[in-house]
């Protein structure tokens, strides 16, 4: 499988270290890889016959690909995914609000318009543009998949592709993002806010500008991801309603705690009157509530459906190897499928 | 679709409900239902083109199906599933301890040695010879199916084809029988274990003979499916060590209860020094473990990896309707499976 990186991060660099680890053959659902081009934001690309473990190794120890380096190329990422040869682009830039999920929708419709699969991690593509890019993977007869972009590499899309088949989902609710999740269990230990967002940074977790998780957007972006694909919605992150916990004092905090409440971030769709409304909020849970035992960065998703009584998929404490296992998962299956047709991943 | 159904009980009856309720067609993953048999253990047997909204009301009116019935047959079960004309299985009889999982196992390897997809909800078949019917299904390229065996109609088994490749499962523990999770919920308001399981028979869930459930064989056969399919273990209930409910005291849970801690009976499997160990006991579980939030009939699945932190799969008060959407899921996967092979499904 001839791959194209769009980033090149923690994500991608644990990746890498899995398919290049010698136990990767005799992994089920292994398939050979083969790295063609390399793209980062601000530490230079390469375009060419990748070695992976080399460019891990180089990027770890020297910060960025040498300007020496005989693969080191001046094509930007649109430019790569026009032209280079691939069989799945792998994108793994972060979400852009303002930019409404750009320049990732972009470079992803620009993949499966040239009958390329893509597996991204970035929510922005989900959250903006799910229908345009899902109908051009389909009418191209090639994959979108994006696993570790809600709850890491939990297999929520996954599992809701082939198991809640035949469901209609009525309403979803989940703690879903870790950053906001951590400050609030910092407050819960007399912390104010902005220590639990420096304690945050500290962990790598939070953005060194935490608004995005603060304000509540990154949750609107998984809302809005979730609804599209699992409810059928059409909405962007501009249309969840949303309160961050911006405004949340430690006194709101430690007073929930002491009536044996817990207050948390938590991100809601719900069909209503033909139409489905999202929304992102602090919320106050009941002791007996899965959802008040998700501490830190944990993640958990209840998905009501028609047919079935609640389902809930909690993930305990996801890290970096979550999230490159979502994107190696989505790879998977892109292999299997192709397997199944018979033509060489 | 053909479909033969071998057992006509709750689950199936609420099933055929589904399949021919006028909102059916328009269901996403629906496809053609045509029974062309249907047969009880003891309230007779039809074989022939099954009017399934009929036989479903008559059975519920009178109880079982009249012997003037047109299509009423003598033919047994096995003679059924070697001679009529079907695309599927639907193999929905109790599991047999002591039998080791027959007839059952028989049935289902019959169908399979003839080619055709075999989707079952009694876990005996996958306790006792999983090994034997996914290698016969295998070569004969047709599909055994058994989400609903265990946790009802969650979408375990689903999850953890697609969605946990490349993994290892190194571990799993789970609340996986309803009826003893019940008994202990009952002691601990102050029940007896006899009353217990008094008010799981009149609610309909445990058996005549609750000693399956109490003595914990339904956890052991719950226990060694799970490890087969996902461990690729060689086991039989007979191999799980098994410590039931039967000798926990009123006073034991309810010092547990006021120490903040639940009695659960947990199933349990790891690998340890190259063997797979697989247990089913009563457990003291603590507050902040979500274990301790299972009430009453529901069930919770903790599945450990090699590549991705701890996922937890939980469902809320299953009943038939989750069993019976587990079978129908398994039809759609096979429906879907024709389609992309090009067949009519």
């Amino acid at each position: 499988m001839k791959i194209l990186f769009l980033g090149f991060g923690n994500v991608a660099r644990r990746l890498a270290a899995i398919v290049t680890d010698e136990g990767w053959p005799s992994r089920r659902g292994t398939f050979p890889v083969e790295v063609v081009g390399l793209f980062t934001a601000s530490r230079g690309s390469l375009a060419g016959a990748v070695d992976l473990a080399r460019a891990r190794a180089e990027l770890e120890a020297t910060g960025r690909f040498d300007a020496r380096h005989p693969l080191r190329t001046d094509m930007t990422p649109l430019e790569a995914s026009r032209n280079l040869d691939y069989d799945v682009l792998v994108e793994l830039s972060p979400l852009a609000i303002e930019a409404r999920g750009e320049p990732a929708v972009s470079h992803i419709a620009s993949a499966l318009a040239r009958g390329r699969h893509v597996v991204t991690a970035n929510k922005g593509p989900v959250a903006f543009a799910y229908r345009k890019l899902a109908a051009l993977a389909e009418t191209q007869g090639v994959r979108f998949l994006f696993e570790s972009s809600v709850m890491d590499g939990a297999p929520l899309f996954n599992m809701a592709r082939v198991a809640l088949r035949g469901c209609r989902v009525e309403a979803f609710a989940g703690i879903l993002n870790g950053t906001t999740n951590a400050i609030l269990c910092h407050m819960e230990r007399g912390g104010s806010l902005e220590e639990g967002i420096a304690a945050a940074q500290a962990a790598g977790i939070a953005e060194a500008d935490p608004s995005h998780d603060v304000d509540g957007w990154d949750g609107a972006a998984k809302t809005a991801a979730l609804a599209n694909v699992l409810m059928e919605a059409d909405v962007t992150p501009f249309d969840v309603e949303r309160r961050g916990i911006g405004s949340v004092s430690v006194g709101e905090v430690r007073r929930a705690l002491a009536a044996g409440r817990r207050l948390k971030l938590v991100c809601r769709a719900c069909r209503r009157e033909g139409a489905i409304q999202t929304s992102v909020a602090v919320e106050e849970v009941a002791a007996d509530d899965p959802f008040s035992l998700v501490d830190a960065y944990g993640a958990i998703l209840r998905i009501e459906t028609d047919l079935m009584h609640p389902l809930v998929l909690t993930q305990e404490g996801p890290e970096v190897m979550d999230t490159a296992y979502g994107v190696l998962n989505d790879l998977m299956e892109i292999a299997g499928t192709a397997e199944r047709k018979g033509e060489e991943p």
